[in-house]
């Protein structure tokens, strides 16, 4: 292999780590947002939204050169095709930040402001799956990609809590309605994020041992 | 460009417009399952599910041999890359219907099934996206892919309709409020199965053009 070309794919594996602070960022900025009524960090994740989707296409770029110029076969093959799929839910992830930064704008003002419920517990679970997934990335260690791909059940489990137990208050107070309507709004997008962070370790457990554990999670041991 | 390469490109265009098919008739069967409360139909979407998971995984697999055997360059490259992409985003349209059709067999015993609002309206629409989506892909026509960029706003705005008038009818009457919940769900999923009918749009331009037309959709003529 050229020298030349694994500085291409290291050049490549930067942008990534880059795209995965900035998503990290806005996920934590957004849920910071909530936990703390803090108008100014929703803010900042809107702001931040171009530059997560300018480094979307820079990366995308960046594939269809490596690929076009050089000739990549086995484990570099699979790192470039993984790299596609990794910053494609990336931008994702920073989408359903700034729908949650949205949400907390909007619910700021609502004077009926209730228990977030599960939500904080859910937010800290599906901050530390995504920071699992880009370390597991980063340090190509697939053992911490499965870790990752433990607690989604989990997730599930907590967005479906936040549902029901919304439904409720909004059965018992209709005042909290129009906040509980925001708060599952919430809930699922950070189900979304987890399920997110979910995809990039298998990615990085594609990369590692060439197999694809997607719709197959339970055969992982 | 060998003949046996064009071949493989075919076989992956194909498994392509299987997948896309499976995709639509999910949507389709999710759609008016609901339109028509007939469980019979979401629970086809169910059974499909799996289906659409494996050739997925077919598709993919497809991706890395053709990318590891040959070294396409070009418009080829580019149609390989896009594929990946479309592929995953169909397999998120196949999740979304899922969701649809998991409401439907919820809402179903509903004894307060209120007016599904402008659900019917926004899922022929979205159901229409998809359909132009796939066949500007099967037929290599970008101008029709355009047609679907612009019905995208439509759809977030019928979506915010929906959110609105839902919260409207839970607060004047409060045993609407989990029939509410469930239709903003289906709402919502009807959103994102349009949001990326608009990704593959925006594929099959990239495949045409060479250029990427994410988030810079209004700089198309």
């Amino acid at each position: 292999m050229p020298r030349y070309f694994d500085k291409e794919l290291e050049s490549l594996k930067t942008l990534l780590i880059k795209m995965g602070s900035l998503a990290e960022e806005a996920v934590h900025f957004a849920v910071n947002g909530l936990i703390e009524n803090d108008l100014s960090l929703a803010k900042k994740v809107l702001d931040g939204e171009d530059r997560i989707n300018k480094l979307e296409i820079e990366i995308d770029n960046a594939i269809v050169d490596i690929l076009a110029l050089q000739q990549p076969v086995a484990i570099d093959l699979r790192l470039i095709l993984a790299a596609q799929k990794i910053n494609n839910d990336l931008e994702r992830i920073g989408d359903h930040a700034v729908n949650i930064a949205e949400s907390v704008i909007t619910i700021q003002s609502c004077d009926d402001r209730q228990q977030l419920i599960f939500i904080p517990k859910m937010a800290k679970l599906a901050e530390q799956m995504l920071r699992d997934a880009l370390d597991s990335f980063i340090h190509n260690d697939p053992q911490l990609s499965k870790s990752v791909l433990e607690h989604d059940d989990t997730i599930d489990e907590l967005n479906r809590n936040v549902f029901q137990r919304s439904v409720e208050n909004m059965k018992s107070n209709q005042r909290t309605i129009e906040m509980g309507m925001h708060l599952t709004r919430i809930s699922r997008n950070i189900e979304r994020i987890a399920d997110l962070a979910t995809n990039i370790a298998e990615e990085v457990i594609f990369i590692a041992q060439a197999r694809i554990v997607k719709h197959n999670a339970q055969d992982i041991k």
